[in-house]
């Protein structure tokens, strides 16, 4: 049986591909789902497809439409949800993804140096799980699966 | 009929006892619930419940406990969700809030200044309403109770 | 017991305020809420909050949060919902909220001059009870509460 | 994966077709489901399978046992909901399904000429994305797909 | 606290009045809700509401749609539900408000003679409490209430 | 895309032997399940997996645990619920488990002959298609699939 | 406002007089639902609503109709579940209420002694506040409710 | 069609192993979920993925993360539970496994000697269906699957 796993988080470096290699590696039963891993694009889909909008507001307002599409169809078909936190960027979107799993039932795994534990310690202590590594993540999942 | 609202955000200014003073003033029959505000009180309740932690890992682990408790009773019992976003700290537990508020189906009033557009757009296209500051907000519930 | 009744459909005429009148006269124990009924506050309430806007239509969107917010906690604490159609406007909000009601289970009145019977027919046929005047309406409730 | 996809709106001419087939030349893994799309036989059903009603209400309200019947298992498998608006018709089945997607937490697309964004406001700004042709809707999954 | 009551079942003697008034003697804090009581009222609601239907069916249909209006509204308020079945009439009524409440998670207390137990055994499987007068049923809410 | 339907309703003689052979006829993608059709097997259930029962009371109850399991199984399997009423039986299993489709919001096919419209007049309104016989269930499912 | 509290666990010692009395004394808005406490008649319930039974395990049976009967109630009706565990006894009753909360999304107050840390890891693990003592559960309401 | 079974209960002897080779020597459609049955892994988890804890508490704490991400992903996924009580051991994991199952809507098959009959009765009232061996489990899904 394979599990479909979403994965949230920043869009700025590889950590999904390196994640993927692994589990193929592995051969863990793993379909991987996510947010547009290319930034540029992701924040420039809604001017691609509905034209140019008034002001940078109205920009980012159009792109977030299409962005939250993808995000709502893909988390509604995973299985568990995998929250990646690091030192960069605000990650709202990571925050809210991390609850909106909480709040609809699904298992969330929180990914977070120790060094982050104070500002995320509400969103740690209603995650399934916590770990410090993206591969402590897929160790959990093959866990899961033996 | 009163209505009752949570008030997510940041906990290191008086914002909330301003929208508390003006809705009585203004005779709104609004019941204002929300997180633990003495931020150091917040910080230390789980070593005031449970006593000492191993570190500080386990002192913000058993700190959230409480804190979540408190956070999760009230927005059950809350007709609608406030969350205010500013400059200054993570936020993530604002954005927690703000999620958990849309994916249980509460109606969520976003407040941020605009430069924070761009981080929050994605939260922003989900929540009913986004303006810039308290009042506003405030003024969205006096319409709602007209 | 009371019961809290929405009251969906145009705000064109005072619809509305005779059939508040009509179960006052009644006695009936039924407490009605419903959308802003003041038409222009309605279309402006959006840059009277957030302020001016680029264009009409994000003057629209503007109006439009402040407007579904309304909705949304009301038909929340609603029993019941009534919703009315007539032969003008196109009335696509409250085709919107008769279908919310259907979908989260509230019972639904549908009250319709049997001229519409045709464009309206799927959405009666969902609806818990059709009638043709508000009168009726009332009629159906006041049996609820023998 | 593939994907479900419910397209609501009027059945008086070709776009589901034409969207199907730029769908299956652009290879997009997409499955359409839908009402029925031949009018005369969607107004029948209900005397075709229940024999003669006694009037024009009764016909209409035969037929649309049979169009819901359509409509509730098609809406319940789909992952995203396409409702198209026009200029012509009342269409108000479409506002009905799109409020049913709505409350149901499935992603509604709205398609709509910006000549209708003033009537359709309210149900604009509770759609996850709002575009003004198919072929935008359409652009709008295959970026959910890249 | 107050427990609020539905009582399901035949409307042809006075069944509810014992229920009641014992209810009363016994100073029990228990709020009764329930059908039309008066079955000629019940039955010819329909046409009295909506006028002359073509035919029984027609007529029968009418004045379904305010009983199950009736139904719906107290049920969803209702704390728990009671069923009561015996020797007589066909009561598919009583067993639809029976299974309604199962499957909306409200406990049932399913009121039967023995000798029906063959016929009612899968319904009184999934009943959270069957036993064989009104009497017991209110013995089951007085321990409640203890 | 085929359906699964679930066949309420008595297993005394083979109503549903004739649909099934008539769907397959008809190469419609129906997959049918339901209750056990071999009416002694029914009954004698409990005791042939937990052996003897101290009086027919419990030897019901037993039979009743295995015969709900099944149902529940596969109703929640299902995707669209036929539930056949005649004259003969007290059929409370049937109208049991057309209400447990109309609460779980699975579109319910209600058949039964013209002469039984009074008692079931409630139901029969609440569900989603009434027709006389098994083919027009099945040519309701037809028209789904065209 | 006042929040319902319900205390599962044993009822062999006098742990919810301690608890009741101490939140009287302190002033805190607390109401507190639970089981039957007099042991002998929670277990002679079902003879004495019902008759006497064939044998013990049917005595059982249908004394538990009426605790659960109990516990369901209640339990719908609470703002928060306070769960106890101790050395003695199997507890299987409170690990059930505790799992119920978990499920239903009432956050799950969980009292036991450190040494029963192990057995009871996983229910730990998902409970919202993990406390050792009546008194500690008792302080974190009072933490909600500053 | 297969159905998932997710086996609850103590990881100490091979209950499942059997079960799992008479259902295939059976050919019956079952996949089997369930938790990690090697004991000494299930305990030790935590520290093999997070690395070495505090004190034992927290080991068993880290551990649990583990442990319930698996029962939770599994029991989502599953038709239906059985639930196996026997002598030894505490058994909460089992409890809390059923009662999720109970509070989900999923069917619970409960396994126990009826010399628990007492300790398992208000847990017993609740399950669908109570055997006293796994050998009856497996004749109940036989029953369902003819």
């Amino acid at each position: 049986m394979e599990l479909i796993v979403y994965l949230a988080g920043q869009i700025h470096d590889d950590w999904r591909d390196r994640l993927r290699r692994t589990a193929r590696e592995r051969g863990l039963p793993l379909i991987f789902v996510g947010p547009q891993e290319n930034h540029d694009r992701s924040d420039a889909i809604g001017e691609i497809i509905k034209g140019e909008q008034p002001n940078a507001v109205y920009r980012d307002q159009a792109a977030s439409e299409f962005n939250n599409l993808r995000t709502r169809i893909w988390m509604q078909k995973a299985d568990v949800i995998i929250a990646l936190f690091g030192e960069k960027y605000r990650q709202w979107n990571t925050a809210m993804d991390a609850a909106l799993a909480i709040q609809s039932g699904k298992p969330l795994i929180l990914v977070r140096p120790e060094t982050l534990h104070h500002p995320l310690k509400e969103l740690a202590q209603r995650a399934q799980v916590v770990v410090e590594t993206p591969e402590q993540a897929l160790e959990a999942l093959a866990y899961v699966l033996e």
